[in-house]
């Protein structure tokens, strides 16, 4: 699995400032981005804004995240982790489509389960050399490759393009982060948090993104991993 | 695949006719309700209602087509089909999940190309039964179904349930019944159609639902079917 | 300010449990339905059917929420109310227009601390009575409707159809029924849950709209109103 | 009415245009974002970018567009026309509140009909007179902003800060720049058309910003402005 930040933003914290100020300020926005993404005597100090973005995030006030957009690479994770990926409907993607582009023989993601045992990890090879085979007749006999993908099982890797505003990196990081999502979707996202605290500009951001427990200080699930006490345990209520 | 319109909302056309009319009258909705849904000697006339549903659909104000939904049972589609159905994010599903349920011996797609190719079939017979057997034997070896899946083709029957309102539903139609849409989704959302024309009440909302060229008058597409000529040819433009 | 609940997703308790079961369990969606919402010798006891919701809704698995739609007449409410609800914009919205509708003379809402102070009451009649006769003082000179408007305050009253899934319901609720919320959109939303609360087979799920803090176990704002304590206050952390 | 685009995807032609390769090629987004946003020997060609996103816009496969976003600082429109604005859900907002920011007593649009009717417009100017003294007393009286702005009309002035994809501004301008919008909502979509045209990077984006009928080939009322002949005339069909 590969996950790249191609493009985001430019200025985010800067707009979301912008954006937060206009709310609650007789000041025009234009002038608001003046003066905080232009250097100037009267530009707003970094501290200023980051303070704000925080009260902003801490109080649930969220809509001005949705002015920050990110738009990753994600490549090489299973068709099963793009099923999954896919039903977060508040993003954009462009995934490679199995109807035009042939699958390659060597393309397919083992499960760490499967690598770590040695008669599995057999069983699994055998059949993954079994696919191409089955796949590579099937379009030989004239079925077309939309067909012939049929044959093609969960573990055949995929590419895509997502664009996620911060918003919603930050609901669905609550979720893909907890120990309950699948291994594959929660080191996909352990990797977009990665990939943003690279960027000098967006290490604040990516400090935000955790597992929902730590956001309500709470686990809200019937049983808790151990990471946080439960709801129940923690306010003494049903 | 077995397509089933369990749920919708009631008196659909009337709900339609109310939230049109309440953008345009001194009329309260409570009010125009009473007169659209139940009988009384000022009921509004069936006719002035479909007439005025007409009007709003074909002039492209389709904003009130969202206060009525439909829901489906979807059975027995591959996890192709589901794959490329949820990535339409203006309506809500609830699929059946490879994690948790164990998938079935005989629940698989054959794609038609296939099964009207006797070599092809047996090929992706045998494949299928070496899909049973290594699937098992994962399982059997103690790895997780969650991971053992991944050996699971895109033939694959799920099933879901899907609710979406008839706007969406209006423009999903447009790009799914055209024969650019591949077999298996196309097969789909004719059963959807047919589905609501089985319903008395919902006949006529059925007949809305068409190819986009049928509602365009031309093919957009850069090369036609044969069944519309392409804008160019009727528009004379390039 | 009257909110008439007009229609909804008939058998909404067994449609959300159709749901949540599907994703869990080799039975089909319309078999699960039959034996939901009909009545037969294997019918799923309506306990366990709201046990399971109970169990969704508590552990923070929302999405089978959405296949449940409500769609209310809403009259009477400000231009100010309307334009903080259409904000919320996972829902669907037919309003009266200004552009073709005349506002009626007496179609204002008097806010509650300008009827509760005689002096401010006398000023806002009297700018009311003024603003009737600016209004039809600009459509005699021949201003269209749409430009007459702009003299329309904020107070002058519109109506609605607004159709909402319980997912969002649940959400917006927790935001709406805080009292940080205007008084009026307050009002709009703990009269929703009045109208649900009427209809027997919905009572349930009324109960489940409150204000945030009754959801979280504490308030997340910065200052609390005193219904519950802070989350610093429970947690014990910044 | 001022409209500033103070923010917006880097290399928006290039990210289009490697979400749209990564669903057909073999080669991974990050490759082709190296290749398209980077310089080097193997860069793709600018007139090769623009052509596919030509023919995807133009066979209205637009889901692409989404990846493209646009962030604006619009100021000194009417609240009437916000209200129009906001109701465009794919699309996130920031508006400055009448609830917390006393609204200035120059902040007021006249509508064209009205400054262009000497006698229309002494009578609206007196009323906004009154209506800052009326606003006036009120807070005086102790009454708070938030009721207070009960007697502001339509006519005040509003910032805010909009983002918006391209997809969803391609389809919004078809409807906003088409002579059925209201004047003021057809300002603002001419001015962001012409914001993005000041742009040399955005000016092949803007030029595909049309009201409905010259992306159609017809108009699709059912009276035409006479711009593009009707539907019906042009296909010679009902």
């Amino acid at each position: 699995m590969k996950v790249t930040l191609i493009n985001y933003t430019p200025h985010p914290i800067e707009t979301a400032f912008v954006a937060a100020r206009t709310c609650y300020s007789a000041d025009t926005p234009s002038n608001l981005w003046e003066r905080s993404a232009a250097d100037g005597e009267d530009k707003i100090s970094p501290d200023r804004m980051h303070s704000l973005l925080d009260k902003v995030i801490n109080s649930g006030h969220h809509s001005v995240l949705e002015h920050i957009n990110f738009t990753f690479a994600i490549e090489g994770i299973s068709r099963s982790c793009s099923h999954q990926l896919v039903r977060h409907r508040i993003a954009s993607y462009s995934q490679q489509s199995q109807r035009y582009v042939k699958v390659a023989s060597d393309a397919f993601v083992t499960p760490p389960t499967i690598a770590a045992n040695p008669q599995a990890k057999k069983i699994f090879d055998d059949f993954i050399a079994s696919v191409n085979r089955t796949y590579q007749k099937l379009l030989e006999l004239g079925i077309p490759k939309e067909d012939a993908r049929f044959v093609i099982p969960n573990a055949a890797k995929t590419n895509l393009v997502m664009t996620m505003n911060f918003r919603e990196l930050y609901n669905v990081s609550q979720i893909r982060l907890c120990v309950r999502a699948q291994w594959e979707i929660r080191e996909l996202f352990w990797k977009i948090k990665s990939e943003l605290a690279r960027h000098e500009e967006l290490r604040g951001l990516a400090d935000y993104l955790a597992p929902k427990c730590e956001i309500l200080g709470y686990c809200p699930e019937h049983k808790s991993c151990g990471r946080y006490p439960t709801k129940e345990e923690v306010l003494g209520e049903k």
